[in-house]
């Protein structure tokens, strides 16, 4: 098992493809190149393209003689700068991460300023309209809770349930800054895209707080604000429950 | 005159060179688009390959009508998301941004961690050593003043005299994160890396804080620590004061 982050700029997201560069499939190269075992990857979370991740967690089985703790130093070796493991460790040979009870963390990251800053342009989503926090926190505490994120979810969802747990969810401005950090057991397809081009809603005073509940019972995407755009977006970390 | 921002990952530096990728050549391409003008354009700074800027000042001659605030908002249509100009004002025709005197700020930043962030990569100079930055900042009360820099300037440059003065330098940690901010009236060629790199190795303990005094008045370039490398390194901001 590997904890794997990475910069998600220059891929096409996680999840192999034949023919594009993705993240599994850089990482499926350079065990090949490190051991010689054609591996598959089972990736906790498949994260979209330009979607970066600091924590992201990936299974497979190999017959290497590297200790596992090891691993991933070595695998560094073979592995494009951003692209980085930062530790390495043996599971059981049935343990599957997407079968695991887990609680992901995710932070997207709005730079609420005029000045489109070059250097912050691949890791935040620019609004040039003044947002207000404290709304976008008191509206995301709507979402705490089980709930029904079919709003929430892209259409293009394969889920057979869009019943899911947000554990905690805030809203915070650092300076220029605005970081929303929400906690889960599971999400959807866009979920935390769609949650924060909400909350920009709320923050620029198009949606009131309140009107989050009825986003929610409405179970129809289009209640909801738009997809924020992918370069916003970390995958921040996956605790391992059971 | 033009304020301008940029990310210098993927240019060889600010100067312009013939069938190289700069930033200044960038600029005149730019530019020469939105004006059919072709220009000269003089920087207050040639930053080097990978070095990064929030703000670099340029200067040009053009017949173009367009008005001398909004120019930078026109440029900007022209311009790649990497370079971005801040703002826009018309100077004197016989105005030289080299020739004037400016005090500017740069600062350095080193990730001070085991873990080689990838999303940190491109503007950081990752330091695994544990690094005291008090006894940095003790250090680099050594370097305020008039000195002669000639052991923190690279044995390339082509300056007639290497006599500096710096008003202030603080080295400051915020988590993984240690900045070394200097501003000074004037910089030799690597002064600022050459600086950090000789920071770098009184924070690890090779080096003691009183140990600047004898490296300056040695004015030989052996004497100081290495160049740290470019990507740490950030043009803040350039105050013109006559």
């Amino acid at each position: 098992m590997l904890r794997v982050a990475y910069d998600g700029t220059l891929y096409h997201g996680w999840a192999f493809q034949e023919g594009q560069k993705t993240v599994a499939g850089t990482v499926i190269a350079a065990i090949s190149e490190l051991t010689g075992d054609e591996v598959e990857l089972e990736g906790a979370s498949r994260t979209d393209a330009g979607v970066h991740a600091l924590m992201n967690i990936a299974v497979f089985d190999t017959a290497s003689s590297i200790p596992p703790d090891k691993f991933g130093a070595a695998l560094n070796t073979k592995l494009p700068e951003d692209i980085v493991i930062r530790s390495s460790e043996e599971v059981a040979p049935d343990f599957s991460i997407r079968k695991a009870q887990t609680e992901k963390t995710y932070v997207y990251s709005i730079l609420n300023s005029d000045f489109a800053d070059p250097l912050r342009r691949l890791y935040t989503y620019q609004v040039r309209y003044s947002l207000d926090v404290d709304r976008m926190h008191e509206a995301a505490q709507y979402l705490v809770g089980k709930h029904d994120f079919k709003s929430f979810c892209s259409v293009h969802t394969q889920a057979l349930t869009t019943l899911r747990e947000i554990t905690g969810i805030s809203a915070v401005r650092e300076g220029e800054l605005i970081k929303i950090r929400v906690s889960g057991y599971g999400f959807l397809y866009n979920m935390v895209r769609i949650i924060s081009g909400t909350l920009i809603e709320v923050g620029r005073g198009r949606l009131e707080p309140e009107d989050i509940s009825g986003i929610l019972s409405e179970c129809d995407r289009s209640a909801a604000g738009p997809t924020a755009p992918p370069q916003g977006l970390l995958l921040e970390k996956i605790r391992i429950i059971a």
